[in-house]
């Protein structure tokens, strides 16, 4: 995950930036309506196109892994919770940095996806064209002059593609403006959710913005949309971020640098608060009130202490009281100044 | 304060050791009933005979202090809210460490106290003597054949004498336990007060414990059952946090480290909730969970830290939210590890 961690464009705010491409192949039937002989076939075409002449990608048999190693794939954003429950048939595809991966039969047959660290929009479009040129070469892909790609959900038809910047608001969320944002994004078809996409909330303040059209606009409108709407966000969470400093003053820095140090000296931590005090010190961080060990301290906790990654960790599965506890010490341990 | 914090028996219990006693000289009226010809010839006494001959002994008229000064002293436990009322006509005379002081013409001419760090009641029952010794040599003294020493309260006749135990008793504060306690000390003819006596709350889980009944007991009666009882407030002290430590296991620790951590970090703090989490961390640091920077420095906290002695370090008067921001300064900049 050298792409998370590393400095990257207006990474203080923008985590960020996936593309996801969804394609399906035109002589398979969708994933739902596929039996077993027809599921091999699509897991080692795409295996074989990718994996053959480049060792860098690593096919995985989704059976293949733990459920907790499953989780923790999700908990890194590398595959969809969706993947998890198609875990007896599907397969990924995946760089050794996770930054690329490719979801065999989820809802698709292939989805794409590019990670890149921070505001960028076009790069991660970019990288997913790449195994996406491989892999679906003109007239091999399901695709319909008037309509564009098909997908097995008619809400992806058209170009396919999901592109979201993973942002990181505690400014508008505590000056209560989040909803408002959400309104008027909505206008011009974009969607904010959760942390772990649709239905899950905003733990800690992090969230996803991306396109909800996918039809009737091209992909390079719809990186426009979001890359534009991106920013506007960006100055908005930066302004408020400074009149809360400014407005609150004290107060505001002592809600903050309590935070860290309850990471700094908690010995359990539920992964629920540790999220919430984790996107206080981020901000704490941002205003320079506080200066972690490392650069990527603190967004090397937010992927390391979700709890699939505390018992990857753990090398066992753990019960919440003591993955609550190992994440207290991990937590601690790397906010300890050497 | 040396006395306060060094290193002395029992003292991660038992802070401080205390006897006063209430002396009257029997040419005089009551201080309620002087006039000022009277206040200023009892005043005068007292300083001729401490001071004269004995340098180390520091005579102050109250009405020489800033009332923040007369607060500090307050805080020091040094001298009582009541000298800081009469402080138009009383004065104070005090050792440099503050472990022994006679304040004249509180409710009595003289009210000699001494301190001793940790559980060392005779030896701060000795060191009252002295000086009384001095000022009340016999036939110049108030006092009764049949009652003992005349104080100008009925309820310190006798003895005259009021020791006290200042213990830190969290143990039994948090398993519930001290009302049962004081209960227990009051058939004993002791009383449980708060931090500063009479009326005050139990600030951080600190009580005094002391003798109630004056009349018909010998000092070394008082002494006894007061040295006695606070053994055993000692050890339940001690299983109370045992069995809270091996019973509530992490999470009573964390709760212990999230107050060393919110101490640690924190840029406001009001006088009620540093006593509550410096209890803790006194806690924390008797458990051997936290090393605190110093041996004292919690200890030295505690006595730096109350309003006075926040605007006697500003060297001005300060309202309450400077005085909690710089609180929450001097605690910090303490508990950082050098």
């Amino acid at each position: 995950m050298k792409w998370f961690l590393q400095d990257a464009p207006e990474n203080s705010i923008v985590l960020s930036s996936r593309v996801r491409l969804a394609r399906n192949w035109r002589d398979m039937p969708f994933p739902q309506r596929m039996d077993d002989g027809q599921i091999a076939a699509c897991c080692n075409r795409a295996r074989e196109v990718l994996c053959s002449d480049n060792t860098q990608l690593q096919y995985v048999a989704l059976s293949s892994l733990s459920p907790i190693d499953r989780q923790a794939l999700v908990e890194r954003h590398v595959i969809s919770p969706a993947l998890v429950e198609s875990a007896e048939r599907a397969a990924l595809i995946v760089s050794p940095d996770e930054d690329l991966s490719v979801m065999v039969l989820e809802e698709d047959h292939l989805r794409i996806q590019a990670f890149e660290g921070g505001m960028q929009l076009e790069k991660a479009y970019q990288a997913a064209r790449v195994p996406e040129g491989k892999l679906c070469p003109a007239g091999m892909v399901a695709f319909d002059d008037k309509l564009g790609y098909l997908t097995a959900c008619p809400t992806n038809v058209g170009t396919g593609m999901r592109a979201s910047l993973l942002m990181h608001l505690p400014g508008l969320t505590l000056s209560g403006q989040i909803e408002a944002l959400q309104r008027a994004l909505s206008k011009i078809g974009l969607t904010v959710r959760g942390l772990y996409g649709e239905g899950s909330t905003a733990a800690g303040h992090f969230y996803q913005i991306s396109n909800q059209v996918t039809l009737g606009l091209s992909e390079e409108d719809i990186l426009a949309t979001l890359s534009q709407a991106g920013h506007e966000v960006l100055d908005l969470e930066r302004q408020a971020r400074q009149s809360l400093k400014e407005n609150k003053g004290l107060a505001f820095e002592d809600q903050l640098m309590r935070s860290v140090g309850i990471l700094q000296q908690a010995r359990m931590l539920s992964s629920a608060e540790f999220m919430q005090l984790l996107s206080m010190a981020m901000l704490a961080a941002d205003l320079k009130l506080y200066t972690p060990p490392q650069q990527d301290t603190l967004r090397r906790l937010m992927l390391t202490c979700q709890a699939a990654g505390i018992q990857k960790t753990a090398g066992k599965p753990l019960d919440e009281t003591a993955r609550d506890a190992l994440r207290a010490k991990i937590v601690r341990e790397a906010l300890a100044h050497k």
